[in-house]
C-alpha cells in the first residue's frame, strides 16, 4: 500500500477541486474550475475528468502513476449506485452515473461519495481526527453539512441520507422554516445564512441599538462575519445573535453526543472563523445540556483542512476502496 | 459455528431474565428473578450466576454445553471495561465488575452489553430486524431506551453513551424536563410516564370533559394504556394526548433517519399495546416531516420479542465475541 497515489475530486455548486494525495493524505497539489452546472450534466462529467487531468498533472504525474480515484458531490444522489440524481445546487443535472462514467473514462477504480461525508473523512484521515476513531463533523456555511465516521464506516446511511443532520429537528414550539422546506431543522437556526436572518430579525426591532444597523445596506447585505466581528467588538445584539448560535450549536452537538457518542466533534466552513472565544461559547453550553461523561471528553475543535477537506476525503475514499479490492483478491 | 449455544442474561432494576439461546437466535427456555438490587452488588453478582445456572437447567444442558454468556444491564456503565458504574436503577451498585466476575465463575467468554442496546440487538438478530442491515429500536415505557445496530455494529459510543437518544433535545421554547434533570429530552414527551404526565395536565384545565377524569383517582393512578384505551373509544382528550405522542415518536424518528438513516425503525415496551393504529399515526407525522426517500423507504414497526429482546440479545453479544475469538485465533 506504501507510496499509492489517488486522486480526490469535490464537485460543488460553483467550483470542483481536484487535487492529488498521498497515503498519507497529504496533498501534492490541486485545481479548481468552474462547475457550471447550467452548461448540462455531459459538460459537467467532462469538466470532471478534466479537473482530474489538470490534478495529475500540476503534480508533475501521469494518470498511469494514480491508483484509484475519488469523487464527491452534493446530494441528492445514489452512494452505492454511483449516481447524482436531483441536486438542488446543480441543476438541471439528473440521474447522472457519475462513478461509471470517470471509471470509463480513467479505467481506475472509482469510488463515489456524499461531499459533506468526504470532507468529514477527511478530517478523520487526515485532518483535525486524525487521532481518533471517531468524529462528527459540521460544516457551517449556507446550509448546515454534516458527515459522520465511526471507524472506517462513513455513515453513508441505507438510502444516502445518512449524516444530514442539519435537518435534524430542535424545534417544536416556535419552530423556523428551514431551506429544504421542512420546519425546525438545525439549519434553521446555525447556519451562516440563519445567524444573518435572525440578526435582521432582531435588528428590525424598534429601538435596537447596533453598529450592525448601516452595514444592512451595504453591498451584498449583512454578513455572518460582520456579525461576528461586532461581537467581538462588544455590540450587545450582535452578542446575543452568536451566543444563541453557540447554544444552538450546542444542542446539535449534544444530540450527535447522545446519538453516535464520537470521540470528537468538529466545526468547519466559513464560521470558524469566529476563533477559539466561539468555541469556548458551544463547550460552555455543552456543559449544561450533555450528559457528564460526554461532556466532559468529547473534544470540540475546529477543522483544520478548510477547503481541501472534500477532496482530500474523496482521494480518501478511493484509498478504502483499493485496500477492499486488495483484500477480496487475497480471498 | 453451527450448534453453538450461548446463555444471555438481561439485569433490570426489578428482576433479572436469563436463557439459553441457540445459533440462529431462538430461545430454549428462560428464567426470571428479582433483582433485589437493595441487598447489595456481591448479592447481585450471585444472582446473576445464579440466573445463569437456571437458565442451563431449564434449558435441561450443562454449563459445559455452553459456548459464551452475555450479559446486559441498565447505565451508567463502562462497556469496553465490562463495568456497571452508578446506576440510578440499581442504587446502591457502583463500580461492579460484572464481566470479569461472571467470566471468572463460568471460564467462558462473557460479553457486555448496555440493556438497551442487547434489546436492539436480539430484534436485530432474531426478531424485527432480522432481515435488514441496520435499525433504530425505541423502548417505550418508564423512559424511552434506544438501540441502533449499523451491520454488526452495536452502536456503543465511545464513552458507552451511544444510542442515548431518549435524551436527544427536540424543543428549545418551552422544553419540558425530563427524568434525567435535563431538558427538552425526547423522553420527557413521549415515554409511557410523559404520555400521562400530559394528560393529566390536559384533564386539569377548565372544562376539559374526558372519560379519564375518574381514573386519575383510581388505585396505581391514570396509565398510558388508559389513554390508549380511551382514544381508541373515542375520547377526544385521549385522542389529542396519543395524537402528540405519535408526533413526538415521529421527530425522534426522523431525527434518526436523518442521521442514522436505518432501514428499519422499531418500537418495543409496554405502549406498542396502542396497536397498529398508532404506527399509522407516527407513519403520517414521518411522512410530513422527513425527506421524500426516507420517509417513504425507511420500515416502521413493532418489535417482536417482547421482553426477551434483552436476553436474546445478550446472547448475540456473546456469539459476537465468540467468533472475534475464533477469527483471531485464525490469524
Amino acid at each position: 500500500m506504501a507510496n499509492s497515489l489517488y486522486v480526490g475530486l469535490d464537485v460543488g455548486g460553483t467550483t470542483m477541486k481536484a487535487g492529488v494525495v498521498d497515503d498519507d493524505g497529504k496533498a501534492l497539489g490541486s485545481v479548481s474550475l468552474p462547475t457550471e452546472a447550467h452548461l448540462g450534466q455531459e459538460f459537467g462529467l467532462e469538466r470532471m475528468c478534466e479537473s482530474i487531468r489538470q490534478a495529475v498533472a500540476s503534480a508533475n504525474l501521469k494518470i498511469s502513476d494514480i491508483d484509484a480515484i475519488g469523487v464527491a458531490t452534493p446530494g441528492t444522489m445514489d452512494i452505492p449506485g454511483g449516481l447524482i440524481l436531483d441536486p438542488p445546487n446543480l441543476k438541471p443535472w439528473r440521474n447522472v452515473p457519475v462513478r461509471d462514467y470517470i471509471h470509463k473514462k480513467f479505467k481506475l477504480p472509482t469510488a463515489f461519495q456524499n461531499d459533506a461525508n468526504a470532507a468529514a473523512y477527511g478530517e478523520f484521515w487526515a485532518g483535525a481526527g486524525r487521532d481518533v476513531h471517531s468524529m462528527v463533523l459540521f460544516t457551517l456555511g449556507t446550509g448546515v453539512g454534516c458527515g459522520i465516521i465511526i471507524g472506517e464506516l462513513i455513515l453513508e446511511g441505507e438510502h444516502s441520507h445518512g449524516a444530514e443532520v442539519g435537518h435534524m429537528k430542535i424545534e417544536m414550539t416556535k419552530p423556523r422554516q428551514c431551506g429544504c422546506g421542512r420546519w425546525g431543522c438545525l439549519e434553521a437556526y446555525a447556519s451562516a445564512t440563519a445567524v444573518v436572518k435572525r440578526a435582521v430579525e432582531k435588528l428590525g426591532k424598534r429601538g435596537a441599538k447596533s453598529q450592525l444597523k448601516p452595514m444592512m445596506n451595504k453591498e451584498g447585505g449583512l454578513t455572518a462575519r460582520d456579525i461576528f466581528e461586532a461581537a467581538a467588538a462588544g455590540d450587545a445584539v450582535a452578542d446575543e445573535i452568536v451566543e444563541d448560535t453557540a447554544y444552538y450549536l450546542a444542542v446539535g452537538a449534544v444530540n450527535m453526543m447522545h446519538t453516535i457518542d464520537p470521540n470528537m466533534i468538529v466545526y468547519g466552513g466559513g464560521m470558524i472563523a469566529a476563533g477559539e472565544d466561539f468555541l469556548k461559547r458551544i463547550r460552555k453550553h455543552v456543559l449544561q445540556l450533555a450528559f457528564p461523561v460526554p461532556a466532559a471528553q468529547t473534544h470540540i475543535v475546529y477543522a483544520q483542512l478548510g477547503g481541501d477537506a472534500g477532496f482530500i476525503g474523496a482521494a480518501g475514499c478511493a484509498r478504502q476502496l483499493q485496500q477492499k479490492l486488495k483484500l477480496s483478491k487475497k480471498k
